[in-house]
């Protein structure tokens, strides 16, 4: 069986779960691109190549896998940041790119879009830098092979990978025979001795005084969601999420805590997690900002650290892949139930600031409350890197309801982006009902054309816009009322019409107080309009949710120190 | 003499005629930003990096260096694309990156805006393969010495340089004796020997029966276009540029032929070229957007070849710089005249299409010949690759006018945030008096946000958009009816009211008829009104200047040739 090697590349998208690619066309990959059809997946270009990147990402995060085209140079360059953030934060996203002909490479002719040197491997080499594999495909004999080696291992280490496509290539012919196997999503299975010596471990664990359970972000982004809560449920253990893993949990849960923040938590919170004696974290990302700035009071003797690729006891490492394990604890308990289950149990609200009095002036604390109110079942919320993505943890979901943000690489304006990809993904399968941005103004400036792509795939999000007239979280860190911190005005009630005049879109605002807010929140087209909504929020010049407040602090002092700490569960 | 670290290098580049600072603040560089207004540099921020590094390129030509700040990962990466480009048109531009502080990157603690690996040196190795020198300062100690350096190599080649400072260094102690001395823009002097060897070669070889002078790229990117102007006054030899090279010339002068872009050049301008007996070629830069894809027929073997370092006569290379060997020769040439002048004359018009009929609808022959007419002394335009950097060398410039493009890299996207930079060092200097960027709108799209820099920084700039419903450029070289070219519509007229209500701003269409252009380009509030001026044009779907009609259909048939030729200029 013979094939383009284009088509070659599409299909293998198709078969993992691809619908749509997104990205920025470019001579170099139009020849490419003119195959994508045939293959039965769709383009839909971005503004830019940036968004295309986000957008890729917030579709792998929902779909499972994502992609984006870009042409050599420019748009990959311009897509580096969403590409470097998706390899952080373990989402698999192919980034393929369109070449120059390989007559022109290897002639070293001076092309557009290269260095004038007659050089055409520099970007690839910068681009190994964030990726977990990468090909130029040269050769048809080698390019299904080398296609399937990097998607494959896109799929082993969830992070993204660089595949570049000569513009003589695309549809140069390729034996379409590997085709007939598919490749792998799965691990391969973990030592059986070994597993089964950690589960019984484990379970020894689990029987101690009041062991807890902290469902961290690399849960998420190593799909171990199921298990997570599951593990939960079996054991009724008190569990917990945090920043960068909110959204996991059902949050409805008898069980379920709220978010662990080290020292920008609830003091319940903080209290049950610190008095704990075993604490089961999946998925752990020490990280600054996932950790108030370290500090977090977990003590490692008492921690196991569950990853993708081994298990640490302790101090202990075990090279066995968390999937399994979980699985097969889970299996155990339920066949033998534990000796004793913990007698810690949930008696706090984790949400306390859940039912504050109306003021007259609209505050964050209040905001976030409110919105956990408003959340339904079938909400996917995106929070941007700042305010909006701390504030948020404050904020209940429902059961049904899920969230992401990019709480490790921290880019901002990568929500805007990715909530194009998210909403896509969402339309595409149905397993959401509404989509909701929360971004701050600033943030939103760096890719507000990717209002263009909401409107004419008819996405129909809810794009909730904290206006506080400039950069609050770095005035919170640094310069509270300097020059850099200060943003331009813009007219948010024109933006719709302007980015997309013959499309349906309602804009509400600007909501300056908590009364205005609720009456917004209770609008049954604000809810349920079937067009783009767009909410402007007026908050004060320095209001931010707690957490954020003090993490902010602790970022400036962190930054200023010489000799930092780890964290306790640091490296 | 002792000084801030972030001290120094302000100062450093306030000594280099910059005075604005482009960027877009994060918390690694907020404490290095507090210094900046001390040292008499101004800060300017943009609403995303991709804008800043476009804005920092377009000062950094009109004001002789550039430089933006961005913060480490995420701001750096969306910036690289800016950043390249400016490495391929020989911009010298520095972009000073805000890193974690030292102590976290001797740690490996994970911060936010790395790739969560621990590690933080990825951001700087892919650094290196865009700039011609870098630093990330870690050493008090050396850090003046490694800004000098840094700075030096950035004005010896004329290109970006990468200079990282951790946020606990900005504000550490140095030594400020460095700064007693001057950097020095100038190059090492030539051997007199050889230099004076080659400018009698040249005289020989100008006093040829049929000699012509191109003025190209690398002349205006390296500093020699008052010696390439001198030496065609002297000399009165019919004297070309080339798409890169345009605006560099007085078009004015009765010596002045037109713009030579091989086959898609006007008939009279390529016989008169490709039948010169020697040609004079000032920075040459073949690259195939700039000979209209090969399509150039010079043989070297009667060209002298001008680069800032070497000098090539036929195949014969002479390692002496341009600038000097051009000014030793119109120095003995004014001291002693030639001993004969070319016979060849200018006797065509090098703007053939400059005289038109009106029809009914615009078109892009007619549009860039009323440009021409239009353009006065004082102005500046820039063109965005595509329809307009071409079209617009179809358009004749008043002597006092200048233009840029950036015809090698070719980012589209980047001549709207180069006009941000661009008409702020006009704003600063004075040079000029108006500002007007020319580009079509699938470009535009990519920035467009950088509005809200022009309407704060009252810029006024007219701005010109061809709207010709999707990536006409990309249609002409492959898939003209393809979905992948066609973009979403917005509503031009509402977008600098939404980016800047409180500034004053006018819209001029859509203009779709010759007469209709007319009377807008005499309307004297469009001329000289003192706001932001934005007109809208629309085009044919595949409308374009015939040269770009040649050259498109060319990129294609080469893009998919196996064994290209290099252009008769090539390597």
């Amino acid at each position: 069986m013979s094939v383009k090697i284009g088509e070659y590349l599409f299909l293998r998208l198709k078969e993992l779960g691809v619908q749509t690619c997104f990205g920025v066309p470019g001579d170099y990959e139009l020849a490419t691109l003119d195959l994508i059809e045939d293959a039965g997946l769709k383009f839909s270009g971005n503004p830019n190549e940036l968004i295309a990147s986000y957008a890729a990402d917030g579709y792998g995060r929902l779909n499972g896998v994502g992609s984006f085209i870009t042409t050599f140079g420019p748009g990959e360059l311009s897509a580096y940041c969403g590409h470097a953030g998706a390899y952080t934060e373990f989402v698999p996203v192919a980034h393929i790119v369109g070449y120059p002909g390989r007559g022109a490479m290897k002639a070293h002719t001076i092309m557009h879009h290269t260095l004038g040197t007659g050089e055409f491997g520099m970007y690839h080499e910068m681009a190994k830098h964030i990726s977990c594999d990468t090909v130029v495909l040269m050769d048809p004999a080698t390019a299904p092979e080398e296609i399937d080696r990097c998607l494959q291992t896109m799929l082993h280490e969830s992070r993204p990978c660089y595949i570049g496509i000569p513009v003589d290539m695309g549809q140069a012919m390729c034996d379409g025979s590997g085709l007939e196997t598919k490749l792998s999503r799965d691990l391969p299975p973990n030592d059986p001795e070994g597993e089964k010596k950690l589960v019984a471990e484990l379970r020894s664990w689990l029987e101690k005084k009041s062991p807890i359970l902290i469902v961290d972000g690399n849960a998420v982004r190593n799909d171990v969601v199921a298990e997570s809560q599951k593990l939960s449920d079996v054991t009724g253990l008190p569990t917990f999420t945090t920043c960068m893993g909110k959204g996991a949990l059902n949050e409805e849960a008898p069980n379920y805590g709220g978010v662990y923040n080290g020292g920008g938590s609830h003091e319940s919170v903080r209290k049950a997690v610190e008095s704990a004696d075993a604490v089961f974290w999946i998925g752990n990302f020490p990280s600054d900002f996932n950790t108030a700035e370290f500090t977090m009071n977990v003590a490692q003797d008492i921690t196991v650290d569950f990853q993708r690729f081994f298990i640490k006891v302790g101090s202990q490492k075990h090279e066995l892949k968390m999937k399994y394990v979980l699985q097969a604890l889970i299996k155990s308990i339920e066949k033998l139930p534990l000796a004793r289950t913990s007698t810690q149990k949930v008696d706090w609200d984790p949400y306390p600031l859940s039912n504050p009095g109306k003021g007259t002036e609209l505050t964050q604390d209040y905001l976030w409350a409110a919105l956990g109110k408003w959340f339904r079942p079938g909400d996917f919320a995106i929070g941007e890197t700042g305010t909006s993505a701390f504030g948020i943890a404050d904020s209940k979901l429902p059961s049904g309801a899920g969230l992401f943000n990019q709480t490790i690489f921290g880019s901002i304006g990568f929500a805007t982006g990715a909530a194009v990809g998210a909403a896509k993904a969402i339309q595409e399968r149905g397993n959401y009902k509404r989509c909701v941005l929360v971004t701050g103004e600033g943030s939103f400036h760096l890719t507000l054309q990717a209002l263009m792509d909401m409107l004419k795939l008819r996405l129909n999000p809810i794009v909730i816009i904290l206006n506080n007239d400039g950069y609050t979280i770095e005035r919170l860190i640094h310069g509270k009322d300097a020059f850099y911190n200060k943003l331009p005005q813009i007219d948010y009630s024109g933006l719709a019409h302007v980015f997309g005049p013959e499309h349906p879109s309602k804009y509400w605002g600007p909501v300056g107080t908590a009364d205005e807010l609720h009456k917004v929140l209770e609008d049954s087209e604000f809810n349920d309009g079937e067009c783009f909504r767009l909410l402007e929020l007026k908050l004060g010049y320095l209001d931010a949710p707690a957490s954020v407040r003090q993490a902010a602090a602790a970022v400036e002092a962190f930054n200023q120190k010489k000799r930092p700490q780890n964290g306790s569960m640091g490296g």
